[in-house]
């Protein structure tokens, strides 16, 4: 896997509730993180995600969350390493059933708002997850964030024989341990749209970010998270898909 | 298969409650029908469940029902075919998660309470579910309630190449028609173990009923429904068990 | 209570799904029908709607319903007459207890989707729905269908001693018994709005309708039902309010 | 206030799940903290434990909690501020609407498990649950943990115009800041009913209790909070009840 691979979170809708421009992201991502019913994402949501990321060729992964559904999964909740690795194969599970009935198959995990923060934050959850993905499959490989040092992650990896995909962030500063800066600083989101494609390139081909401290930082990353919120990130991802074609095409 | 498996609801705790003596009457049964979350049975509850079976050597059968933890999924909801088949593939998927990480597997489906009734009462709703395993791994059998004349379902799921299992009850009075009498009535409910025991073995040899107007009934079972819901019901099913072993020896 | 109140549905959007109109459709709107629960409205989404509300000096309604999040309270479900009264009183409480606490009260009932239309067709229903509300407050008027002739609802609330508000719409036709024709029927949505707007007069005089038979029909009703879920049915809101006010000055 | 009232969790069933001797020791204590939905208790449950505390003319307390049914509210979960007083308000609004349908109210509220542990470990959360409090009703008592210093506590409640209410726990052991020792280390948990029964006299008279580390402890509590989980815990309570009633007599 060398070029970097586009991730999106998709299928937030919820029953009535429409989130996200699902139909319009699609064609310009490789990967679709997928709501598996614990955050977002009914039974017939998930049915319709899948068909629409079939239809696109797009590698469909399972995107588990701790069960909070008023909370969108944003919220820490204490769950045991043990109950952690229940809920992800039940999501897991869940979607790879939605997936079944379709000729499809989970590609890849994810986890999740609060559950990816915790397990970023925290490597027995990392640990707990990881190991979870293992005894479910481990030829899925886990999607979490590439930071800047990835060893400690890849070590877990590598114990349980559990590909890792590292995700970086076009759109977002970083600190100089290669952690996404608060959203609560200013300057947390980058909103130029030139910015975020440099910013896309240069994770692309390995290159040297600045840091919020003003340190050089060069993330090892194998895929790049985009969002498809709005119609203005769905031209981002329109722009990035573009600018990484030319330049790996150069 | 010849031979009449005995079945149960099983894993119908939840979270802090518990519910049946799931392990006193594993030993005992062929086929466990396993909650998968939507009426009972949480993921961890279902882990365990899985576990039991196991080691018991008992087939694990998805046990989805409506999304109804309050009604236990007893109460009928007015849910589209569509929306039927979403919610099986959901659930028996995500039983076949928790399955896949034991290194087992969902062996068939039985749908539970309501969903259930209304599938037997409704050749739509029949349909739909018969529709439903076969998309989602046609060697899964269905189990369904056998009633005088099984050709109407029978037909269905030939259409879809689904193997049913029709399955009997040993405690239950029977109308001419091959449906249960109605809890409300008296005499719908067999308490005398003599009784319950000889019906099994009538069910089992393929023998003569009486239904409640006094009609014969004849009834094509290749599965019997037991319960594990308290002692008295578990020593039921040692008997039921003990009584079958001997009479197919003979 | 002479004029014709508006009422709308308000609140439904849910943790972080948004739906509907509130903000914009609210200053023209008398009666707010704010979801509890349970097929919308998390609990901060519930303060939010009554804040809303008593800035614009608008009613606040139970809009009690099924719990059923991910069908939004639209599909029938088998609830007994008992379990229907306790999801009622525990819905207008939450509700109540959530204006309590910016010194404000719910000041009527209307139940929602498949629990409205249950009542609607079922008696029995329809009394318990009145006897809950009883129960709770006798003062609280409960808000159901106008139909051709309201004489049977009127006798039960009678009975309990609750004041009913019948409800009529400004943008659907109706059959010859008053009751509205099934959205899968053309002509079943008006979308003209002009013709919205007459009707909405003619109801507001107690004038004569004219069913989809081509019969007379005459509903008698305290309120006409309005939406808020889009820009144009926001405008229609209030050029209906123009309208009616024009009407009873003149 | 000045006899020590005896507080229990009650109504935590939930479904067809049933947890606790409700029936078996509501007739001996003078508190029943009733689960509100969000960790037990679906309205019918809520219905009938009302019912039964109105018998025994106990005090209905809203027992609310975090929503998490699958971990009985017993995992902290990262609410903000502003979402703890909303949930707060639906739930002990609820339970006030079940009341309200029996002539009855809500007297007093104590969070539940996480919600209660955050609360005693976090100011920010007590301080926003007594402002919930306040909000709601400021003439309603908070039951929340007696420690050695109720001060801080106090303060807030006073600032808010709050009444609290202490409880202590005559089982369980406590360390020399008149916290709970916890569960994991060996002898937190007193089994022997005379120490049980000591310990609850002493707490009664004011006296001194011996922490984990040998000091002297003294609390000053309302009330004392007691089980219904088992028989052997009924029973307790019974020789509790029993012997606070010797000792004030005399």
């Amino acid at each position: 896997m060398s070029r970097l691979l586009l991730n999106c979170d998709i299928g937030e809708s919820f029953g009535s509730w429409t989130m996200g421009l699902d139909s319009e992201v699609m064609p310009f991502i490789d990967c679709a993180n997928v709501a598996c019913g614990f955050h977002a994402g009914d039974p017939g949501i998930m049915r319709k995600t899948v068909a629409l990321a079939l239809k696109h060729d797009v590698q469909i992964g399972a995107h588990p969350a701790y069960q909070d559904l008023a909370g969108f999964g944003r919220r820490s909740m204490a769950y045991s390493a043990q109950e952690l690795q229940d809920i992800l194969h039940y999501q897991v599970g869940a979607l790879d059933g939605i997936c079944k009935a379709q000729g499809a198959r989970v590609s890849y995990v994810k986890p999740h708002g609060a559950m990816y923060n915790d397990m970023m934050a925290n490597p027995a959850q990392l640990r707990a997850v990881i190991q979870a993905v293992a005894a479910y499959d481990h030829s899925l490989p886990l999607m979490l964030m590439a930071t800047r040092d990835n060893a400690a992650a890849q070590q877990i990896g590598d114990e349980f024989g559990v590909t890792l995909w590292f995700e970086a962030f076009a759109d977002r500063a970083y600190d100089s341990a290669g952690r996404l800066v608060s959203r609560q600083l200013p300057g947390a989101v980058h909103h130029d749209s030139e910015k975020i494609i440099e910013q896309a390139l240069t994770i692309a081909r390995g290159g040297e970010l600045i840091a919020s401290d003003g340190s050089v930082l060069r993330l090892r990353a194998n895929t790049l998270c985009v969002h498809g919120d709005n119609a203005s990130s769905v031209a981002a991802v329109q722009r990035i898909r573009e600018a990484l074609k030319q330049s790996s095409a150069s």
